[in-house]
């Protein structure tokens, strides 16, 4: 599977259910929230700055799309929680099942970042990105068509201690 | 990574963190409890008497161990949840990085069980365990030596279909 068939399969609205484990307090938060993944046209405006932000040729991106999402956090109900980000996949030249993934918000810091993502055989997306104080790794594969699974890891800059895991599990909503 | 150094990293005493997602109903369960993994003398009794009741020859196991849990569920916080174990690993002769899993008594239903493992070369440990009227997909990793991750995921038989997801986090007690 190559980046292109990943986010071709993950494109629609997804009901989320994530947990949170805060490791150090043995802390859990239940976040339930709606998904939307839609396509974005390479040559659009948004699709375009970011690559100028990155320094990167729009001629060697593939598949950029846009995800929204709404939810709401059991640490606080009155808080509804919304955002967007525009991701730009820029797969490596000689080898089309890694690359950079751009964006233009974080989910640990809310600047621009740069990732590293790797589809592996067992068809597992992994993605690695760093920033200022932290790393966060993320594993997102498909159990079927309409249900996928994300682990998301907030690790220490150095990559050796972990401070957050979460768990997604994101079914495709059909109506 | 084989299975023998992939137990060897498990044996410990684990604080678990567990969040259960119940798909259908968008149920979150949470559970806290401690994991004990202990290695096992090949010609104990309780491995004889597992390698016999599947018909497997003991001179093909690889580092039976003994797995013990204890906690307490969020559904009702009375109630203590334990439980013990017996895991039994027997890698393919032409294959050292699969085989077969026997254990006395499996997650989903409590009767003995075998399940089919397979070790990535990313490190990652796959168990797939059919019962009766289900089947149980389990993948655990280390995210360094003393933090391990495991998401089981129950599937309908044919295996289209997911029940339930479970996400735990596991830290390695020190003291």
């Amino acid at each position: 599977m190559d980046i292109a068939q990943f986010i071709e399969r993950s494109i629609g609205q997804w009901r989320s259910q994530r947990s949170v484990h805060h490791l150090a307090f043995r802390h859990f938060e239940e976040v339930i929230s709606t998904i939307e993944i839609v396509a974005l046209v390479p040559d659009s405006q948004e699709v375009l700055d970011l690559c100028q932000t990155h320094g990167v040729d729009p001629q060697l991106i593939v598949h950029p799309f846009r995800m929204s999402w709404q939810g709401e956090s059991d640490w606080d109900e009155a808080e509804v929680v919304e955002g967007s980000t525009v991701l730009v996949p820029v797969p490596d030249t000689d080898c089309p099942n890694q690359g950079k993934l751009l964006r233009d918000q974080g989910y640990a810091e809310t600047i621009p970042a740069i990732g590293q993502y790797r589809i592996g055989a067992d068809g597992v997306f992994v993605l690695h990105t760093p920033y200022d104080r932290a790393m966060a790794e993320e594993k997102i594969w498909f159990a079927s068509e309409h249900i996928r699974f994300r682990v998301s890891l907030i690790k220490t800059s150095l990559g050796s201690g972990v401070t957050t895991a979460s768990f997604s599990s994101e079914v495709r909503s059909l109506s």
